[in-house]
Formats: structure tokens, C-alpha cells, sequence
């Protein structure tokens, strides 16, 4: 009889670990009695979803992912399962895979190599393994890893000198733009380095800022991917082995990059509302290009139905915005209001008269029309438990170019890791699938509109120059001197870099977004507010 | 000739390197010629500031702290430095501590304990030291250690094993409250368990989140107290050494447990203040207790003339609220406006009556309130470059009986880790200093006065049982059921679990505040948004 595995490319809940074990349970059954495998490997941590950060601190939340594991067992019979689950061993915590069968455990592997960069911190929490895990199945030699110790060299020929002669990794491993290539890169180069077949078994699903593509694949011994899931979506599938080598079989495609990033924005609005139980999601819309993307992304992610669109003008709001958003609104089909912020912004303007007397308006006045519409947004959030999603993207987070309580208002960022120029090709990607964003929202000068005649170009160095030096300095840790080596204008470096180091506090501030990028905003980039560090 | 070696005890700029190494060169100058010290010890990683977080990972930001321990090397002669820096090697960054004389490197040690629980992510940055550090000066064999290594077993053995005969150790320990005792306690064990006499020399100051206290200290090798330095404040000072033992001199006080903890806020209100440039500080005073205990703070740190107060009543602001809050300002002799928030509220009453028509009345209507004077406070803000800053306590931000963007809004949370009993000891505290919360303040019963009549009783369990809940489930990870065991109702347990369950997503975008508890909200304690965990 040939060997079935089975991959489980599913989406899990952090912290729910009774309904990640109904959901294992039932992917296992399925593979079981539909797929007819005889074993079936889900990902990383499946037990408790990943990342549970500082849940793992909760003897209670421990105690219950351990005792998950023993139910698992006695529950599902008649097919091996391969679990991520934190293992409790008195005092120590470990990252472990264990093997499940007829309600025994057959192998419990301990993850050795313990990410502690970028988004991830688990030195934070667990001690890492020291030992390669082998275990025989069926007179086959299977290697245990987990996510982290197949991208470093030696934790994969050290479990083949160990006996493997087939390898399943437990992963889950978060998206950036090109991730799924590099991935397949390194881990495909790394499997025929050690002449071993790999499979790559990856989550899938957003999680607060993350987002886990799927992906998962198989290699065999030369590093030639035979099977890959599709990227975003949950699936179940089966590989057949002759001997030890896997089977080609259906090999998805894997997205272009401006394809990819869409896909991971709308997954990662579509779990942030379900996962947190909201009725739907609400937006700004202004007739400018970031609130026209989000609505398109939201309305992909959520449905027509679940998204609303409401319109706040004020007296430098020009006609064509309002016309603009008005036709984005009807273009997908969404519910729209239309609420003017005049009189409260006259109010306001009123009960500061007297302590502003004598001094010059300045952005002040400026961010309170937009804390004016922050009030309203949130009003209509609180009133109908919709999410309200902010529409400012990376380059104005970088800079500083929103208000604080005001734009920035709201439970969700998707645009948060998505630079301006990547927004304008963003739009243009979803206007390939539909038209739904007006030619001339992509074409009209950036504006605020919260001056006369106001736009983005006023205030900082054009997109397309601005964008290309905050990658340097943000994601690459270039200095200013390198930035203009490269061929920047000093003046420009220098604008950028100074919004960048001063506006570290109205980013602590935002809300959670999606991560696209090599570094993005939140857990990934770790700055001090009270900094004497100067950039320039 | 006995040995001399001074303990600067400064407050650094986490960032600044030059203002840093200006501090340090002159603070050495200061100890060679007005203490006649033969050698200086400064904290942990003083030459760019503790925590610099991610800035460690900019090579220019890494260059420069190089380059400036060669260039303090240079710049001052004819007295031994003992200094912190991140030394890089290769592509290895290593937290560690330098020894330098007359121009030269006389030793260099690798800290090898590097925490990464709690507030620390020293394992993101840093590589481990492998080896003891012991130098030899003027025929005394010195060991070398940094903070957490004399928190573990062995370093301080093993260092003693390598010749040492006096140990020196570099630290930036964070302050909460009782910490003081404890750091003794254990160092004082761990030196006289080994049988050396040690120099203990922490920062002082506030960074964000953190505030260092100080408070270093000398032991004998016997683990007696023979010389500490004050709390919360600058001092450089010299111990005289008889052989390696040092001599007992002047030894601070160490505060009562209340007093250190109103010092510890002072202090972080008025670094964060400082460091990040404001002219002041302003704040909404409401006539309750958490707002006239921020005044009298602010007031403190940063004397009367830098600080504002803005009374904002409604409707639902009741008399003697207005008059506390002016006796408030009056006591401390504040500038204090009143703008009363109604026209506002009705702006955005009639702007939402269309959309809102035919729904009841809800907690919207209460944030519609907050949000009016989170608006007006940062409009003043924002006009005068004062910090807005938040009056909302640690119980508050637990249950999320707050307003997002409202209450809320500002740039620092005083109070964000001092839960609502601790308020009225810590308001008491400061009565006795001098009258300046009104007794009426104190004992009244809390009310968000958002509604008619409302009390905070009314939506949440008395402070005197929620305070104890939230710590044994916040601070000490209990389980529902173990708290109920405790002692406390199964309704009261549940509610107060429920309301922090659901309200990580208010806490993410909160200001950061100063952490004075085992457990704070911000880095110390990392929890996920989209959670399915339920603690009840």
C-alpha cells in the first residue's frame, strides 16, 4: 500500500483551542474516510492558532491546549495526525509537532529553531528543542520540523543523519509581497541540498496584522515542487508517495505580486471583521484613491451588503470628490450616506473662539474637521457594531499625514503597509477585474482637501520620490547619507527622514493593519517614541 | 593609594548618542576631578540610551555608538570609564560593557544573560556572551557583569572562578513598585552566596513606557547595604575601597512603597515631557478623582506655569463637579479654561438625527460626549504644543470604560498602570504634602457623567472587588476558576474577565503611560486583538 499524507492548509482561531480541535478533528476525518490517507499533517501551533502571544503565559490556556491534544487522540482513530500544539514540560514551554495514532502518541518533535525577529517572538516564550525528530510509520523513516528550522542550515541534514527519509514541516509562516517565492526558493534549495522530499504544510487566514498565505507544497529529494495548494484559501489535500517520493500532482499557480497583495488585503478585512464578530465594515469615502481601494478591497472581502460608505464634505471638498465617491459607491452596489461636517466643525470653531483669539490658524484647524468626521464614523460604528476601517496608507503613516483621532479614527488600517504608489497600482489591478474606481480619482493630484486648494504635493516630496526613500530608510535601515548616494535630492531625504522620526507616536496610536510588506508597521518595527535618534 | 571608583547614576536620551557620550565624558571629568575617582562605572548600553529598541538594527545608528566609544576614549584621560554600549562584531551585535583608560581598551565583556520576558527583547538584538569578564587595575582583579547576569545563578560564580575579586555591574533595571527591595534582595544574596563585594549602578529617567530608579547601590561581600544612591534623581558618587571592600558611606533611604510610586510618575511625566520636546502639559479636569490626580502629578513634574486644565461640563455634569475641578486648578495655581461641550454635542445630535432615526439611545450617545472634549483638548494641544495628557486609570483601561478617540485621546497616560484603589492612595498621599484634592473628590462615588445620574457602579463590580479580580487575572495569569476560589462572586469574576476580554482592541490604540506594576499594559504585556480565548 502506497503512503497517503494528507496536508490541512486551514484557517484556526488564536485562542479558541475547542473549535481549532473540532476543525482538526474534522479535517482529519475527512482526510480519513474522503481523501483515504493515512495521515494528515496540519500546521504550526494548529492547537491554539498562531500567534497567541502572551496567551501562552496562561497556565489555564496551556493546561487546556495539552489536554486538547490527549481528546484528539481518543477522538479521531484510523489516521496518523501531526499536530502543532505548545508543549508544557514542567517549567518549559516548547514550539513541538507530536504524532498522534490510536490514541497513542507515537513522536513528539520539539522545535529548535526559535524565530525572535521581525514579527516574531518566540524566545519570548518557548526553549527550544536540541533534538532531530524521526519516527517510523508504517516502515517509512518521517522527519519532523517546524516552520523556522528548515530556513537555517543543518536542522534538516541533521534529522536526515537522524534516519528521515521523507520530511513534513509544520509551518506558519506569515505573507510579505514575494514571500511564496522566496519560501519555495529557500526551502526547496535547502530539501535538495539534503537529497530529502518535503512537505510544507502552511496556515492560512488573517490575524491582527498577519496574514498566512497557504501555499502549502510538496518537493521532492531534487527541490521540485509536485503538488502546491492554492495561495489564501483553506484546503485539504492528499499526496501519494511511491517509496518515499511524493507523486506530482496539482500544482496551483501562484499569484503575480500585485494579484497576491490584493488577495492578502481582502482576506485580511474578510477575518478581521468575521474573527471579531462584526456586522459588517464602514468607511469614509472622500472621491480620493485610498477610501475608493479600501471600499473596493472591503466590498471583495465582506459583500455589497455588509460595507457602508459615508460621505463627510466640508467647504473644501470639491465637487468632483463628491461626485467620485458618490459613483464608487453605486459602481459597487454599496449603501451611502452623506452627512456634511459643517456644523459641527462651526461649533467647535465656536467654543475655541475665545482661547484661539489672536493666534493663526495652522493645521489645528485642519485636524479638527477631521476629528469631526472621525466622531461621525465612530458614531455610526458604535450605533450599528460595524468595523470602521481607516483608509490612510503606509506613505502617510510614515510622514505623519493624517490626524490622529481624526483619519486615523477607526478599529482597522488595511492600507497601513501599502505605499501610495503601490495604491494607484492596486486600483489599477482592480479596475482590470472591473471597473469600479473612477479614472479620474487615479489621476487627480492627492489632496486632503482640508485647505483651499490643498494637495499632498504641498506638504512632502512627490509619491514617487517620497515612496522609494521611505522604503530605504524603513524597511532597508539605510541612512540619509546612503539614501542620497543613491541618488535622492538632500532636501527631499531630509523632509522625509524628519517626518519619519517624529511621527513615531501617532503611529503607536493606529490602528492594527495588514503587513505586505518586509517591514511594516506595529510588531515588526519597533521604534521608541521619546528619541533622540535623528535620521538627518 | 585605595581604590576609587564613582557610580554615575544619569539620566540618558535613548537615541541621542552624542548628547549621550557628552554626558558620560563630562560626568567622568567631574568624578577624576572633583571626587578624585579612579575609575567611573556607567549603565547598561549608556552610550544610546536603554531600551533603543529597533534603532539597534540601523548600521549607521550601530557606527556611530562604535565610533563613539573610540572617540570618549580619546576625549578624556586619567580616569578608568566603565561604559555600556552595543558592540558589534562581524554581523554579531553584543550587549556590552567597555573598560577604558587612557586611550585604550583595557577589557570589553559580553553580557551573557540577555532577558526577553516582560519589557525586554534583548534576544531580538543581541547575541550572548560566552565568557566571564575580569580585568586587572592597579593590582585589583575586577569582574565585570550586566543586569540580568546577576540575576541568574552561576555568572556571578563563574566570574568569581576567573579571578574576580569585586564586581562591577552595569544596569538599566526598570522601576515598579516594590522593585527596589526585591533587586536588592536578590543581588544582595547572589554577592554574599559568592563572597564578593559588588558595585551596583542603574539609570535613572523616563523612557515611554519605563521609568529607571535609580537607586544603586554597594554591597560587602557579605551582601550588606553599604552605600546606596537616591531614587528617581542624578547622582554621581564615589566609593573608597579598603582592599576590594568597600567602605560604607552615605546610604539614601528607600522610599515607602506609595512614595515611590508617586515619585515614579512624577518622574515619567516629566522626562516624557522633556525628552519629546513639549512646552507643557494640559489635561480635561472633570471634577473626579483620576483627573485631579494627573493635575496634582503634571503639577509636580513640571510646576504650575507649564501646566493648563480645561473644564468641558454637558448637561450631565453636575455642580459640584465644576466646583471641584476649579478648586482643583485654584489649589495648584493652574490656568484653567471652561468650554462647555453642548453645542458641539448638538451639532453632531442633529448631524446623525436622519441616519439615527428610529434607534434607541446607547452608548454612542456617551461617546459622542467624550469624543466632543477629546476634539476640543487636542485642538489646544495642537495650538500650543502642550502635551494632552489622558486621566484614565489601569482599572478603566482593563474593562474598557473608556472612550476610543475620546477620553481616550492624548499623547501619555499617567495613570494607565495605576489601577482606581491605588488612585484614592496615591491622591490621599499627595493631600499630605498639601491640600489639593478636595476631601469631596475622594469619597464621592465615581461617575463617567455621560448619562443622568450614572456611577460607575452601575456598569462595573465596586473597585474595592474588581481591582483585586483584574490583578489576579492581569498581573498573575490566574483562571477564572482560581479567582473565584479566592474568594470572589462568579458574576463579578465573569463580568470583569468578559470586559477584558473584549477590549484589547481599545487598549492597542491607548497612549502609552508609565508602567509602575509586575505587568503593564503596552510591551509587557503582548496580547492578541482577534482572540477566541475566553477566560470565562
Amino acid at each position: 500500500m502506497p503512503l497517503k499524507i494528507a496536508l490541512a492548509q486551514i484557517n484556526f482561531l488564536v485562542g479558541n483551542i475547542n473549535a481549532n480541535l473540532d476543525n482538526i478533528a474534522t479535517a482529519a476525518i475527512y482526510a480519513r474516510d474522503q481523501l483515504h490517507a493515512d495521515m494528515i499533517v496540519f500546521p504550526e501551533l494548529a492547537i491554539t492558532g498562531y500567534p497567541a502571544e502572551d496567551l501562552l503565559f496562561r497556565p489555564d490556556f496551556i493546561e487546556a491546549a495539552n489536554n486538547a491534544i490527549y481528546q484528539l487522540a481518543e477522538r479521531v482513530a484510523d489516521i496518523a495526525m501531526v499536530v502543532g500544539f505548545p508543549e508544557r514540560d514542567g517549567d518549559q514551554l516548547y514550539n513541538s509537532a507530536v504524532v498522534l495514532q490510536q490514541g497513542v502518541i507515537l513522536a513528539c518533535y520539539r522545535k529548535q529553531a526559535l524565530p525572535n525577529y521581525g514579527v516574531f517572538d518566540e524566545q519570548r516564550y518557548f526553549t527550544a528543542g536540541t533534538l532531530p525528530g524521526v519516527f517510523e510509520f508504517n516502515g517509512h523513516f518521517i522527519g519532523l520540523t517546524i516552520c523556522e528550522d528548515v530556513w537555517k542550515s543543518g536542522i534538516i541534514d541533521a534529522t536526515k543523519q537522524a534516519g528521515a527519509e521523507l520530511l513534513l514541516t509544520l509551518n506558519a509562516s506569515p505573507f510579505n509581497s514575494g514571500k511564496s517565492h522566496q519560501r519555495e526558493a529557500v526551502v526547496c534549495q535547502q530539501a535538495s541540498a539534503s537529497q530529502i522530499p518535503l512537505l510544507y504544510v502552511n496556515q492560512v487566514g488573517g490575524q491582527d496584522e498577519l496574514i498566512f498565505d497557504g501555499a502549502s507544497f510538496a518537493t521532492d529529494a531534487n527541490g521540485h515542487i509536485v503538488f502546491r495548494a492554492a495561495e489564501f484559501k483553506e484546503q485539504i489535500s492528499v499526496i501519494e508517495f511511491t517509496g518515499n517520493q511524493p507523486i506530482p500532482s496539482i500544482c496551483a499557480p501562484l499569484y503575480q505580486e500585485i494579484s497576491s497583495e490584493y488577495h492578502a488585503l481582502v482576506l485580511g478585512i474578510k477575518d478581521y471583521v468575521r474573527k471579531n464578530g462584526f456586522h459588517g465594515a464602514l468607511l469614509g469615502l472622500s472621491g480620493g484613491i485610498d477610501s475608493a481601494l479600501v471600499l473596493a478591497l472591503a466590498v471583495d472581502a465582506l459583500g455589497a451588503d455588509k460595507v457602508e460608505a459615508v460621505l463627510m464634505p466640508s467647504r473644501y471638498t470639491l465637487d468632483m470628490s463628491n461626485e467620485d465617491a458618490v459613483q464608487e459607491a453605486l459602481a459597487l452596489g454599496v449603501k451611502y450616506h452623506c452627512i456634511p461636517i459643517e456644523p459641527a466643525v462651526n461649533a467647535f470653531t465656536g467654543m475655541l473662539a475665545d482661547v484661539f483669539a489672536g493666534t493663526a490658524k495652522d493645521t489645528t484647524e485642519e485636524n479638527i474637521q477631521a476629528r469631526c468626521r472621525g466622531v461621525i464614523l465612530m458614531a455610526l460604528s458604535n450605533k450599528q457594531g460595524k468595523l470602521l476601517l481607516t483608509t490612510g496608507n503606509k506613505s502617510e503613516m510614515s510622514v505623519g499625514y493624517a490626524t490622529l483621532y481624526g483619519d486615523m479614527a477607526g478599529g482597522f488600517a488595511p492600507l497601513k503597509d501599502v505605499p501610495k504608489l503601490l495604491v494607484y497600482q492596486l486600483s489599477r489591478y482592480r479596475n482590470t477585474l472591473s471597473e469600479v474606481i473612477p479614472e479620474r480619482v487615479i489621476t487627480r493630484p492627492p489632496s486632503a482637501e482640508l485647505a483651499p486648494d490643498q494637495i499632498d504635493a504641498d506638504s512632502l516630496p512627490p509619491y514617487d520620490i517620497l515612496d522609494p526613500i521611505l522604503e530605504r530608510y524603513i524597511e532597508q535601515d539605510l541612512s540619509a547619507e546612503q539614501i542620497i548616494a543613491a541618488g535622492f535630492a538632500p532636501k527631499d531625504v531630509a523632509r522625509a527622514i524628519q517626518l519619519v522620526d517624529r511621527n513615531e507616536y501617532k503611529r503607536r496610536q493606529s490602528p492594527p493593519g495588514i503587513k505586505i510588506s518586509s517591514r511594516a508597521f506595529g510588531r515588526d518595527r519597533r521604534y521608541p517614541i521619546t528619541s533622540g535618534y535623528r535620521g538627518i
